[in-house]
This record gives structure tokens, C-alpha cells and sequence, in this order.
């Protein structure tokens, strides 16, 4: 049951309008594609779908600012292997409550925010189905031999460091549904402008990992206390994070307010509880999270201040085996079990 | 809105019960997988969705059938590139209405058809959605440098080839579907057969390939007559196809009389027809149309027979810009027409 004439149409019409990748022998158009990596390099690939209705909401996010993100949450995870993103292929099931235009915004922003980095899409695929639009990209990438960072690499004594504002996405998302229909007219714009188009981290990871010293790397996508967990558990260490040192802006700072505000609670003391969960909770950030060195932190400051990334020291790897939050009343909460959000409510 | 724990640990459970791939130097659980081709070599990728409804339906096909053609789709398209598979990623998104162990079985047979070619399973994603179900499946392979057969390197001249029995696929979804509800109990058990688990023709373009001689290759997922239509736009020449010469095997020629017959049309010349509509007409068959040096058309036969696959010559390639069948009856028809389906109703 293929679509040949459509499908066959729309590719050629989206791939006419991009630009030709380096390395690209064979491209769009044929069976597969040939591609090329650099001599000595291993390849790396990561793919991710979003889902209408579960990863994104079009009364939230337009389909431009939607595929943005699409490009965002995957480089995000070849940054977090410090590779070097090079070609990737979009799959896209439509229903009919899209247009053709809602769809070319969507592929082209994409394609767009991919290009930023130097990836060129390659293939893909066109399908109509009746439910939620989805769309899958595949990210394909390369880096030197033995160069990828991992999360099994983590040492008790390096410094946990991550980049951006963590929580800033599960704000976003909280904000403009705390309005009835969903709206971002309370929403700061500079919180706004980071969830919809979401900086690349590439460049850093790579001249992070070529100073060396990094031990481990996780984007956190599923939030930072679950990915935290994710790298302890595969590195079979622990970890300690001080909520003191959690970074917030005054854009994460306002929201946080807004949110403890619209639920009726206190301000003050409770509006830091909601910046906290925020912070460490569910939220699709494609920051990452560094486990390193200690002796060359300074080095590192530096490398991110010329990359024009915030990047913030929030705790320690340990030898024993958990994720524990150190509160500002110097308390320790474990991390790595369910509820621990729920730590000031008790 | 991640789905942390859940798609963690199935893919968790999926991974471990899988075989690890050769050339992988970070599996799944991480980022993004990271893998080695081997020197010299291209990496070759493709991808493929099959959305419920659309590709594949439930009162048609099992899960695990579903998953074992999902891996196919994808095989056939490395096998028309002459690469050989390596690696794949799998992303789902499955409604309530799938079991979790209908979803099991759909994975673990996807891994087992790919395994059948070499290939490891390294990344993927599950995703939950209203709607049909859905799967992506992005393949990687790797090709000698300058090797990959592709569309555009027809000349006139050339033999066309195909293996198998191309409509296939369409005459046992339309015998399945001629019965109310569907059914495949007046199906010839070797056509069943051939749709639920199509044999891979990656050994085989193998070896054509590295025989020198294949100009072109296209794997027939959109029916003959469509994929012939477009090597001869990428190859920029024509093609003469004959009708008295395309395979029919006595099950899918069994299948064109129970479809003749349903449609209440008398048998003989009616049964012929329907068996050239099958054969060039829409059908997901997981093929391969060849366009080949004619000197070394004895020594491809050969190939085939060692590699147990039928191989059929069918036509030649032409300089006029035209996709031509030649019927029984020695006349013309345009192949690269909308409506030449209708040929002998007119």
C-alpha cells in the first residue's frame, strides 16, 4: 500500500530546497543513501520521535518551532558523545488535520536547524495515517576513535557541571498551560526563545572532550535527577547535588513564580520549591550534563565562556551508590527514587 | 513529556535478549550508538515506516509478521544499493491497543529478520500515541568505495532483470481481503509464505555486484512498473518490458484466477490480465530490478542459482525516453502513464 506519486513529489520538493552535505555520495532520491565518513573516525547514530499530543502540543509550539526542536533533541544527543553531527533522515506520518504547508514548515525548520551544525538530511520517508502526527529523525554523525563520551565513564570526585537553565522547557510547557486556552502572553520571552529554538551544545562538547578530562556525558532530555541517575547507574557511582547550585535566570526565576502563584501556594518559600522541581524534574532541555575532572575546571570555565555556553559546577560524583540533593537546609534527599519531588511537601 | 521509565526499560529487556552486532563500540543505553565500518568502505542508510492501516493491517498480518517485513523493507533497500547491512534503529509508537507482548513479538522478529543479514539493532525509541501504530526503521550498511549500484546507471541495452514473483504482496492482500472478514484460507501456502517473510536479496546483489556489469538496481517496493519508470527518469533512457516474459509461479497464478473469478469476470483471458496487473502494478514486494550487461547475463543466471534465487530476464533498456510493455499480442502500451493499468479493458 505505498503513496508513490505523492511521497516521490515531496521528497524531491523539500530536497531541491536544501543544501547538498559534504560526504554525501549518493543522496536523496534512491534506494538509500551513500555517505562518507573522515578516515578514523567511527560513526555514531541516535534517532528520536515526537509525538502530537505527547512530546509536543501545536496549541504550544507552531510545526516550525516543532521541527526545530525535533533537530535540537537529537543533536542534542550526538553532543552528548561529543560527536560531530553530519547527516540525518526524517520520517514523517501525517494525518489530514495537517496541511502541506504546516508539513514543509516543519521539515524545513527542521532541516534548517540541522544545517546550523552542518547536517545535511539525507532520506527519510512520507506516510499519511490517520491519529497524531509523528515525525522520526535519525542523526547520523561521526567521531574520533575512541573519543566518544559516554555514561559509563564517571569517577567519585569529578565535578558534575551542566550547561543552560534546566527546568526552562518543563516551565515553557507549565506556563502556557496554567492559561485556558494555553497561551505564552505571561511567559518571559527570553524563556520562550530557548524552549523554541534551543541552542546547539555541539560545539562545546567537542572542544570540552578535545581539552580531555571528561569522564562522562548524558544530555537530559528526560531531566536532570533521572539522567543523573542514568549515569550513576552506569558508571556505578554516586553523586551529590547542592540545590543552591542549581542554576536559574531571572526568565526561570519569574516562571517559577507564576507557577507557585497560579497553584494558590505562598510566594517566597514555596515559589523556590517549584524552582527546584522545575530544575530537577521531567523537562525536555537538550543541556548537558558533564562529569569531570576536577584540576581543570578552570579550563573548562574558559572553553564555555568562548562558546558563549553557561556552564555551572552543581555538585560531585561519590563512591557510594546514590543520587542524593543537598537542600539549602543542608538535608540530603535521594534523587534516584521515586517522589523525591515531593521533598518539602512532606 | 518523556516516558522515562517505561521506554527505558523495554528497551532495556529488548537489548538484552539481542545479539550484540560486530563494529559496535557503544551499544544501545546510551546517547547514541557508536560504530565502526570498516576501511574503505561508505556507509550506506535508509529508512522506512509502516504505519497500521496504511502498510500493514492487523486482520491481515501478525505482529511478528509485520516486524519480519518491516525488517525486509529495509534489507531490499540496502540489497538494490549492493551494500551490506550492519546495523539498524527501531522507534515505535504504540497505541493502547497493542499489548505489550504484541509489541515484543514485532521487535524480536524485526531483530531476528535482520539478524538472518548480519544486522544488530544499536538505538531506538518508544513512543506511546493515540492512533494507528506505527514503526520506523532506519538502516545502515556499508558499501566499497564507488560500488553502490543506484538508479541512474541504465544504459540502452541493458537486460532488465527481476527475482522473485513480483505481485506477490498485492495478490495476497487482495485474496485476503476478497473474503469478508479477511482471510487467508484460499491462499496457496507458498504465496503466504513469501509476503510474511521475504527472502533477502542482499547476497545475491552481492555477489551481482562484485561481478561486474550492474549498471542499475532498484528494490520494486512501489510495483514494477513504477520503479522501472524511475531508473529510466534517473538513467535518462527507456526501457521495452515484455509481457509474456514477466515470472509467474503457479501460486500467483492461482491467485490472479481467485481474483478474477471474485470479480465475477470469466476466466482464462480475464485471469491473464489480472496476473500482468499484479505483476507490474502496486505491490510491496521486497524485489530487486536489475539492469545488466547482456554478455554476462549466463554468468548472473548462475549467481542466482547458487544464491537459490529465481532470476528472470524481462526486457532491455532503450534509447527513446519511454517505459514500454510489448503484450502478448505484440502491441505497445505506455508503462510510465497514469491509467496503463486499464490496457486491455479499453
Amino acid at each position: 500500500m505505498p503513496e508513490p506519486g505523492s511521497e516521490f513529489e515531496r521528497i524531491a520538493a523539500l530536497v531541491s530546497s536544501l543544501p547538498k552535505g559534504e560526504g554525501v555520495i549518493v543522496g536523496p532520491g534512491d534506494d538509500a543513501a551513500v555517505l562518507r565518513t573522515r578516515d578514523g573516525r567511527d560513526l555514531v547514530a541516535t534517532t528520536d520521535t515526537f509525538v502530537e499530543g505527547r512530546h509536543f502540543r501545536r496549541d504550544v509550539l507552531t510545526p516550525a518551532e516543532t521541527g526545530t526542536r525535533l533537530a535540537a533533541a537529537n543533536l542534542s544527543d550526538l553532543a552528548a558523545m561529543a560527536a560531530e553531527p553530519r547527516w540525518a533522515l526524517l520520517s514523517l506520518v501525517v494525518p489530514t488535520s495537517w496541511t502541506h504547508a504546516e508539513c514543509m514548515m516543519l521539515e524545513r525548520s527542521c532541516a534548517r536547524a540541522l544545517a546550523g551544525d552542518g547536517v545535511a538530511i539525507v532520506g527519510g520517508n512520507l506516510a499519511s495515517g490517520e491519529g497524531p502526527f509523528s515525525a522520526t529523525l535519525t542523526l547520523l554523525g561521526e567521531v574520533e576513535r575512541g573519543a566518544a563520551l559516554t555514561r559509563g565513564g564517571a569517577r567519585p570526585g569529578d565535578l558534575v557541571a551542566v550547561t543552560g537553565w534546566p527546568g526552562s522547557a518543563a516551565a515553557f510547557l507549565a506556563v502556557a498551560l496554567s492559561s485556558d486556552p494555553p497561551s505564552r502572553s505571561r511567559m518571559d520571552h527570553g524563556l520562550a526563545e530557548r524552549v523554541v529554538a534551543p541552542p546547539s551544545r555541539v560545539a562545546l562538547a567537542r572542544v570540552l572532550a578535545q581539552a580531555g578530562g571528561v569522564h562522562a556525558a548524558i544530555d537530559i532530555s528526560d531531566g536532570l535527577a533521572a539522567d543523573l541517575a542514568h549515569v550513576c547507574r552506569a558508571s556505578g557511582v554516586g553523586a551529590r547535588i547542592l540545590e543552591a547550585a542549581l542554576p536559574a535566570d531571572a526568565a526561570l526565576e519569574a516562571a517559577s513564580r507564576v507557577l507557585s502563584a497560579s497553584a494558590g501556594q505562598e510566594r517566597g518559600a514555596r515559589a523556590a520549591d517549584e524552582l527546584t522541581r522545575l530544575q530537577l524534574g521531567a523537562s525536555d532541555d537538550y543541556e548537558l550534563l558533564l562529569m569531570v575532572e576536577p584540576a581543570k575546571w578552570m579550563e573548562y570555565e574558559r572553553l564555555a565562556r568562548e562558546c558563549a555556553v553557561p556552564l555551572t559546577h552543581i555538585g560531585e560524583m561519590t563512591a557510594g551508590g546514590s543520587c542524593a540533593l543537598v537542600t539549602w537546609l543542608g538535608t540530603e534527599i535521594a534523587l534516584d527514587r521515586p517522589g523525591w519531588d515531593h521533598f518539602k511537601s512532606r
